[in-house]
């Protein structure tokens, strides 16, 4: 029998992605060894963080200010625009370091089983600021899943209409990866777009 | 660049035993997409709980009272001691619901290689309580571990002295477990304590 105020916080740190009922266990024995250290200041950090989070209202990023710092950042290209599924996608970019313009943030891709129509994305947003803003060009970097490519192509046909060129990442081999590894859809791609060298 | 509020709480998750850093981002977007169900009550839960958690004086268990709850259960049999390396085999023993007497929790194992001696671990509270509580039985319960092992032969001869039975669990085939998976020691023990059916 273990204290209802302990099996609490083990069921809510359960329900974190990546953490099931032993390694919350686990977790919770981890803070109680360092309260000081880290229990305490995670618990201060989730509460003034999140409380603190908005959605950006231009380009769906979260920031604890809202247009959020990427897109009030003057040395940031706004004439082009990353079209990403999500947050974590806008992140994974950034750490990329190799993209310095402005990110739009779908908010998820269409998808015919899970019921995702075009009026769940933030699509209405992306057009009124390719029309509005002079944007140059529109990267479609959703992902190289079924359902990330057909929101690619519906972003393509919506965008046509528009004076932005559309692109859409390479598709290749995964820079450390080795052949022999790799699916044959990517191979394929890779093949069919080899460039000289 | 993601907000450095964001940044720090996504480090500190990462901190957690099973989240790493990659785990932790998604962590901190599952938080807050669900801020009033799970984000908030967690921070809270955090704060308000790992405040009050005392270690108890008697076992060692990790209680909002100290003597904890086990220890102040009238329906437990306090004759019997069962010893155990941390407060997760404890919560595992309670879990199989199998046994209804006491713990005592030691804090770890003897390990020559960490530097753990008996002196680090809760070895004279034990002592005293098999002493002063009228204990008949004793069972040893430490990891199956060289470690483990070695901490309960030392246990079994400082308890020698004393009035209590030791004894250790049985070693054996896992329920459920298939023989063709079971390493050579386990199937030895399995064989060396076979009894009639």
């Amino acid at each position: 029998m273990v204290s209802a105020d302990i099996e609490r916080l083990i069921g809510l740190l359960a329900k974190l992605p990546g953490l099931g009922p032993r390694s919350a266990r686990r977790a919770v024995l981890h803070l109680v060894k360092r309260r000081e250290s880290l229990a305490q200041p995670l618990a201060k950090a989730m509460a003034e963080t999140l409380d603190n989070i908005k959605t950006c209202s231009r380009c769906g990023n979260l920031d604890s200010q809202d247009p959020c710092a990427l897109c009030r950042d003057p040395k940031r290209d706004g004439s082009v625009i990353c079209v990403v599924e999500d947050v974590a996608d806008l992140w994974a970019l950034e750490r990329s370091a190799a993209f310095r313009g402005h990110y739009h943030i779908l908010g998820g891709t269409l998808s015919a089983l899970d019921g995702i129509g075009p009026e769940d994305l933030n699509i209405p947003g992306l057009l009124a600021r390719v029309n509005e803003d002079g944007v140059k060009e529109v990267i479609l970097a959703t992902s190289a899943t079924v359902d990330g490519q057909t929101t690619a192509h519906f972003l393509a046909d919506k965008l046509a209409g528009t004076k932005a060129e559309v692109t859409e990442l390479a598709h290749g081999v995964p820079v450390g990866g080795e052949l022999d590894y790799l699916d044959d859809g990517t191979l394929s791609a890779a093949l069919r777009d080899r460039r000289p060298v």
